[in-house]
């Protein structure tokens, strides 16, 4: 990769591939095809697979680090970071891990994503304040991506809650747009299962970039999601799918040999999708 | 342990070893006295010294993960972990980890947590609401401790905002206190650096244990901190020190050969402090 920051990378593989699609790669060994089962790397086999077949129509990969700690293979997913920089290049990682915590220990968890895994950007979360965005922040050349409006059903019982007649993750939008993006390089996590609060937080942060989960698996429409969240040139969204990309292929006895194709076929569905809603 | 969950284990480390602290095991290998410095395994055996040195004057010890992540050393937590049963069986284990996350993604921590490290109690970050804390809450034998008002400066920005009278922290303690309890294994994250805060969540959730933060390195006054946040029987709370006991013998030239014995001492003088301010 040539660009020197996240923003521009992102925007140079949103270009060359024509996408807003990211692939999220949340391995679940359990649903791998059988050919995969007995291998000690099967996880990152089966990523590497998703990699080949998709790594032409998507603007960023985004690992889910809890797929991996769960199930001891932080090596899995170094090599799997590796394989990406190696097979694409010009394919921004978004680490997603979701972290927060006082500054010294988010200094720690800064250097996991950056430092161990090279990652281009973060996932964390703004519960604890600016204090433990900072360590994060100070990586200018890195994406940092904060929870703003989560795309679960359990998003309502803090993030909605009023003050002075602004919801919490307006007041969250806000703060990082206007407080914590001194670098330029903050995202905003706004899922695709409320197309309400994406045009709301659209309005009200310019053309700052959303990741948006929650097409797929987990419901969400992908033509309101992507007319209500977009920037006013038809961009400004990464459009995570994992499950409905990585097991797409599965039928009732679990995913055969073909998943890679399936995998690819729902990715081009996806990236066509989107850009019939922006355009 | 014979004891069936974790607020039975932790009450029972407390009565036998009169003691409501609890030692974070956040290793730092820069600090680390030069014996240390040249052995792949030196966070463990840091660790082990420690545990060897205050296994009989704290009612927990609680490994922050990001300073195993940070570094690779995913293993030295797990053998971390595996020497404090062997060497305290009846002293629990809290995994720092402060995870958030939807649903699906949760499970996956919560099995890091309790499955891959066989931790006794895990931190949980409150943001995403009830659903993504439940794959923790139903395992009803482990102590789930949610952030509250945490220790650290910017805590403010968000914690404080005031919806209808009340402040988020105060919700999200009144939420955890009355909701997400029903197995009664909720804890909460509340920073001895707010005495003030700490007074006003005893008199909203009644007996529940809070997790106290910030006494040493981060300044909290334990007095002032175990008086505003203990039960009317002088209980209740879990007083962290990470850098406090760990650093203790640091001088100019940084830790020497005696730490262990200075962390001991540290720990005796906590314990006792918390004690006089209790009773």
């Amino acid at each position: 990769m040539t660009e020197s920051n996240f923003a521009a990378r992102l925007a140079r593989a949103m270009h060359d591939h024509d996408s807003l699609v990211c692939v999220g790669l949340d391995p679940e060994p359990e649903k791998f095809p059988p050919a995969f089962r007995n291998s000690p790397r099967a996880i990152f086999e089966f990523n590497r697979a998703i990699v080949d077949a998709t790594a032409d129509l998507v603007c960023a990969f985004k690992p889910q680090i809890a797929h991996y700690a769960a199930l001891a293979a932080e090596d899995q997913l170094a090599d799997t970071i590796a394989y990406i920089r190696e097979r694409a290049p010009g394919v921004p990682v978004i680490l997603d891990s979701k972290r927060g915590d006082i500054g010294s220990t988010a200094e720690k968890y800064a250097h996991e994503a950056f430092g161990r895994y090279g990652a281009d950007a973060v996932t964390i979360n703004p519960y604890l304040g600016f204090d433990s965005a900072e360590p994060f922040l100070k990586y200018a050349d890195k994406g940092i991506v904060v929870l703003c409006r989560t795309s679960n059903k359990g998003a309502r019982e803090f993030q909605d809650l009023e003050v002075d007649g602004r919801k919490l993750y307006q007041i969250v939008a806000e703060h990082v747009a206007q407080k914590w993006n001194a670098n330029g390089n903050c995202l905003l996590v706004v899922g695709a299962t409320y197309p309400a609060e994406l045009a709301d937080i659209r309005a009200r942060t310019g053309e700052m970039t959303f990741l948006v989960p929650g097409v797929g698996a987990q419901g969400g429409d992908v033509n309101l999601a992507v007319r209500s969240g977009m920037t006013k040139s038809g961009g400004g969204l990464v459009i995570n799918s994992s499950r409905g990309i990585l097991y797409a292929g599965a039928g009732p006895s679990g995913l055969s040999d073909t998943f890679a194709a399936a995998a690819r076929h729902a990715t081009l569905e996806l990236r066509a999708a989107i850009n019939a809603a922006r355009r």
